[in-house]
């Protein structure tokens, strides 16, 4: 926010140009004339980029301008994943973009290298947050939350070495869902995959299926539970079959697993989640993946991960696009690291990889040749006149006054065919025209973009005509 | 985007036990229960914080985190921001958090000190962003874009000494709207100076007052451009004054100003300016300041700064309220800065002050005792009865497919006055109950938390009832 503050002199010599711009391009004497004091204003400043001949102009590694296109698109897909955890009761909040480096550290075991960290200027050391995560359990514990369901979209940052092919950066958009508490066992996870579900049904990103982690289980089963070589290995069996409801219930059918009491318990919080799962309709989405794994430290239960299966008819895409979409897991013991007595408040949430969807719809619609407007504007207010300056400016204040997204050239005396086709190029449905005759007779024409069509309307009704237009478009 | 990579093997002894839950609470033998192998799965990362008792959990010096009732406050405030700049035209768009040191060097005076450098780890020397203007520049810089209006809403840093108290802190988020090109004199400025007004407005803030600055004019008019001393004095005399338009007039009439061609000319524009800004009926909130000055290295033409105007019927209000919501003017060397030629792109724009904003309205909501809602929850499901956790995620997951925002209690049993008293105090209007009645007839009982009456509506039309009170509520 550019508040009060000094001006430093060389911005008032500056002003001062401005305000007593000469008359003519080239003056002589002891007065000055614009360009010159201007030139002398940033005589200084240019030096920085001129004396460094290799300056070159550019994001940093790993990054990029969002432009107008990226916008909209970005715009339309947030929506929807926020209005989909607004519907699901979620409160929004959001955290700085650094941390304390001690908040983070420990917290995401072999990453942490690719932690962005602040040069120390004399006071606390920081780094860029690194996920949504670690920052909400920083919150729930700083401030004795131990009940919350909260969505957050942010930035967050990874120094990875980036694959910006792919649509992998080093700053990207997080948007995570977390419901955080001691609940009955199994129901806040099973919506964390109804959300993800209604997510990536809502954004018609093609089939997807939700895929649970089972990878090196059977390892830890033997090596570190004890469990028996041949429970571990049934398990593992059924695992490979790659079922979702089924799975489940032909381990339970099997003696060898459900005469086992670990394993029958462990079996029985998988059978109540796909029950519930079958409850909201969604258990044919989700299967178990031997091979998945996914890479941050604080995960305690099961994790899981949405992909795309990519159907022939999408054949022209890049297959690279195939892949994770959407992550989630149980974290229970990440908010208790931050209780000075280790406090525990379990935790299950989800993060939409919105990069990668952002990147997919992106690429469809190049593929498509489809082209989106980057602006709203409804109305454009047009002359075919000289010297109607002062009639446009009256009426383009009279509509963006009554809410009318509305546009003019800033031109004293734009061509009409100039005007057309800034609205034709830019999207905009409806031109209003004031001229010498319509000024005369009280009315303003309405010229719709797309049919040519063109209707002179009473000056007084014309707000409620562009309304009642706009209203049935 | 917490995509595919490597599960290291804490985690996958946390899937284990999650996936092996023993029976019974304590448990011997080689087969370690849950807890003890969460326990086992925490102890190393646990030692982070616990070995440095000193720790403290916060956030970094000068900055804070936003809650539910932050975001609410903010996401109207936003909303009313951005929908005043899509309404002028303006196309959205988005710059990284970190720009190349060299970038942002030369740019902001005395100021440059207060800017967050990252750390030098192997690469590029970044410094966080100060602003949402540099960027710009850059931006169009970089993509040799000669015309642009676009809006920019982000959060910058600043390592300023912060007075919380005040609102102003050391990470906050800024709302600009800026008109980048060559166009005829004063209608894109003048076009600011109306989105300032529409804005502040329509935020319903009190009155305000724009507020041009003129500090220093006078000493550099003389000691720099050679301006004869009464020339100055004649203005300075008029610029005390305070008036707007009829300044403006006032000056064109005294024969010792428009006789002097340097101070005509610059009038000339100042009255132009004058001119729009009464055709969009704005001329009464602006006046000249004296004292005013602007912080920033890059401005080239007036600049101007929005003031509340504290009423007496505010008094309850802390004083230090009043001040500069909303700031602006004209950069035309930025661009320039960056193309090695030094190409000008002419700019004007504005920045809303959106931070105190938000504290004021925070504050005028404290000492109202008005309170938000956090959630847009419009139906919770409930029901008096046990054993009916199925029928209620059946039934919840069918509201949710509707597009309905519903929640319920994560807990299999749940009392009906617990369920009650949750919608109350979150301010959720409606409440759909399923027990062993309704489901024997049919019927789901809709009941509203306001008045407490219960009708009972046929299962297949509920979601239309619900949906015919939301829309008429």
């Amino acid at each position: 926010m550019p508040l009060l503050g000094l001006l430093p002199r060389r911005a008032w010599a500056a002003l001062l140009s401005q305000l007593l711009r000469p008359p003519c391009a080239s003056c002589t004497g002891p007065v000055r004339c614009q360009s010159q004091v201007a030139e002398a204003v940033l005589t200084s400043q240019l030096k920085a980029h001129q004396e460094k001949p290799n300056f070159i102009i550019k994001t940093p590694k790993g990054t990029r301008d969002l432009s107008p296109q990226h916008m909209v698109v970005r715009e339309k897909i947030l929506d929807l994943v926020i209005s989909c955890f607004k519907r699901h009761g979620a409160k929004g909040m959001d955290t700085p973009a650094f941390e304390l480096k001690e908040t983070l550290t420990e917290k995401y075991g072999e990453d942490s290298g690719l932690m962005y960290d602040l040069k120390d200027q004399g006071g606390e050391l920081l780094s860029l947050r690194y996920d949504l995560t670690v920052p909400f359990a920083r919150y729930l514990a700083m401030n004795k939350v131990k009940k919350m369901k909260r969505y957050h979209v942010g930035k967050v940052w990874r120094r990875e070495s980036p694959a910006i092919v792919q649509g992998r950066y080093r700053e990207f958009c997080q948007c995570d869902f977390d419901i955080a508490g001691q609940f009955d066992p199994m129901i806040p996870d099973a919506e964390c995959l109804k959300i993800m579900c209604e997510i990536l049904s809502g954004l018609q990103l093609g089939d997807f299926l939700i895929k649970m982690a089972w990878k090196d289980v059977r390892h830890e089963m033997v090596a570190k539970k004890g469990l028996a070589p041949e429970v571990a290995d049934r398990i593992g069996d059924y695992v490979q079959c790659h079922g979702g409801v089924s799975l489940v219930e032909q381990m339970f059918q099997d003696p060898r697993l459900s005469q086992n009491k670990q394993a029958l318990e462990g079996l029985g919080d998988l059978k109540l989640l796909f029950e519930y799962l079958t409850l909201f309709g969604i258990a044919d989405k989700i299967s178990f993946d031997l091979s998945l794994a996914r890479g941050l430290d604080y995960y305690t239960g099961v994790i899981y991960e949405a992909v795309l299966l990519q159907t022939p008819i999408q054949a022209g895409e890049d297959p690279l696009n195939v892949g994770s979409v959407a992550a989630g897991g149980r974290y229970d013991g990440l908010v208790g690291m931050f209780h000075p007595k280790g406090h525990k408040v379990p935790c299950v949430g989800l993060s939409i990889g919105v990069e990668r969807i952002f990147y997919i719809v992106e690429q469809r619609m190049k593929n498509k040749g489809e082209k989106v407007r980057t602006t709203e504007t409804q109305v454009f207010v047009a002359t075919p006149q000289k010297n109607f300056l002062q009639e446009r400016l009256k009426l383009i204040a009279e509509l963006w006054d009554s809410g009318i997204k509305a546009e003019m050239l800033y031109k004293n005396n734009p061509k009409l065919l100039t005007q057309l086709h800034y609205c034709e190029s830019t999207g905009i449905p409806l031109v209003v025209i004031i001229g010498e005759q319509e000024l005369k007779e009280g009315v303003i024409k309405i010229r719709s973009v797309a049919s040519r069509e063109e209707v002179a309307i009473k000056r007084e009704n014309l707000v409620a005509e562009i309304q009642k237009r706009l209203s049935e478009s």
